[in-house]
């Protein structure tokens, strides 16, 4: 199965590689490839390049929007993006976003934006493998890079 | 009838468990199909998936976006998405979103998270079957899990 | 001449029957299919399968967004959608939304929500059958069931 | 050439009015139409037809939106579609909005809207048949209408 | 290879000039095609036929957003069409675009508009012809016109 990585020179963390080590800790007979790009804006359209032109089966969109106003909004624009690209291509493309104003402590910040990548490479595998296991997980509060929120 | 049901890990609650509770409870001849997906976000393309690829004749998109501003924006933009992958298909996928903030109490947003999806789901069945229901209520100021508002 | 007209059950006034009757009261030889959805976030793509299954070369979708913030929200969602299931069939789609926070006494707001539903239905009837009429009122600070603003 | 004018009965200035006097006043053999729609988010649909079902090569879409919040919402909607009219359709359309909040007074305001509305014309003459004009001009800081910011 | 730039008449600085002449310093055979409209909101339609009409095999977008929550919007409203047309069109389109209140200081306005258009030439060419070089930066804090903030 092939699985496209798209990540940013922007993000202060190499979420990328990140997940590409957990995918590869967690399951064999995948062809990686991997499109890095400058920003965030341009996830969208390399995602469905992904796709299209090299047959991914499912993608991951990986970045890091900074604390302004502005990167706010470009984040925005980019999830938008990422969606409307899933709906033209019937494929799913995992938004892993971290935003650096989520922690004050770079470490921490760091931290973060390892364990949201790597756990949302093991979304992905369930979404590929076993989906039985998300609906196992329905309504459970799953967070991801952070403690569960867990059930109500 | 093939009926989509899309639900998320992140919700608090079985929104779907319910929502298929009542959807058996109130008609016979459904075959339900269920996708569960990680957030939000992903809940476009995997109903547009259940049109597409399970062939639904109408799906219900379930989900619980969390009281940060944050979290507000990814409700829009699932929304958003959602109301496009209905345009593209030409079927109904019904939005049920339950607001983590719509109650201060856990108990009374569990209550509430159930009783949305049970009543959306009695919304599904009149689109399908009953529609002329619809229309004699049209105007009634109805609410979905709370006190209906009535007409003025 | 086949005309849509949705509307939902969560407005508070019947804003379609007013609609109707204004158009019956103005023309004659109007086929007009109703079709009344739970919410606005239905209403684009009801308003779609109106032009598309049942030939509408027009449409009227006629809602009251509620006066919270997410109420907001759900009733620009709505808009963009309406929009866009214009651009995608060619066919006008008149969007006739009544914010609940637009008056604070109900029976104003049933006032303006039913003057406004049918100064609508009049504005269909001219982009239908006398488009001049709208040419010759352009710039003139038109409103739709409120006093107009007039010319500058 | 085919020039399609399309705008409101809500602006309360007729911008189109002065808009096509511009375009008449400044070239020859053009063939303008006219469809003039009730409000602003009725302008997307009215230009993607006069682009495809008029023959139009561009066209100028003109309005007033109001100073209210609820206004700034609807011009955002109608902004986003006719950039969607435009991607689907390879032509321009020039969106010629003025805020009536941009001037106090009234009169002010008139002559803003009027101009504006000529400064497109030309803008679409340029763009048109005299594309060179715009690049010798390129981050010259024009303005529309108003005294032109100017180059840092 | 064929490269587009839009820019525009409503910019402060000449950002495609600085783009052009970043990118013939850097690489032979380009086949530059520039293309100026008068403001960012026409950058969208400007970038896909550029891509459509002109075999542009990826585009430069360059504006500078003003400083009013207006201009905001409309820079909002550019870039979500600047994404709608790469994912129709399966190329990059990279925008850039100068804030006019990123900086108080013209002359330090005016440098990171030049320093800015020049560092996404750069970023265009590492697209085209050395991915890799991207893939080596990614997640480095790299930022374009201002110091990078750098790896965590």
């Amino acid at each position: 199965m092939r699985i496209g990585i798209c990540d940013t020179t922007f993000a202060r963390f190499d979420m990328g590689a990140a997940a590409i080590d957990e995918l590869k800790n967690n399951a064999t007979d995948l062809k990686i490839i991997r499109y890095t790009v400058p920003g965030m804006k341009d996830l969208p359209v390399a995602a469905k390049k992904l796709i299209e032109e090299e047959d991914c089966e499912i993608v991951m969109a990986l970045g890091m929007p900074g604390p302004m106003e502005k990167d706010k909004m470009c984040a925005h624009e980019a999830s938008t993006g990422i969606i409307r690209a899933q709906l033209m291509t019937n494929k799913h493309i995992l938004e892993v976003f971290v935003h650096e104003d989520e922690e004050d402590n770079p470490q921490e910040l760091k931290k973060l934006a390892e364990n949201r990548s790597r756990k949302h490479a093991q979304n992905l595998l369930q979404l590929m493998f076993k989906p039985k296991e998300l609906t196992r997980n329905a309504g459970k509060g799953l967070r991801e890079g952070k403690e569960d929120a867990g059930e109500l």
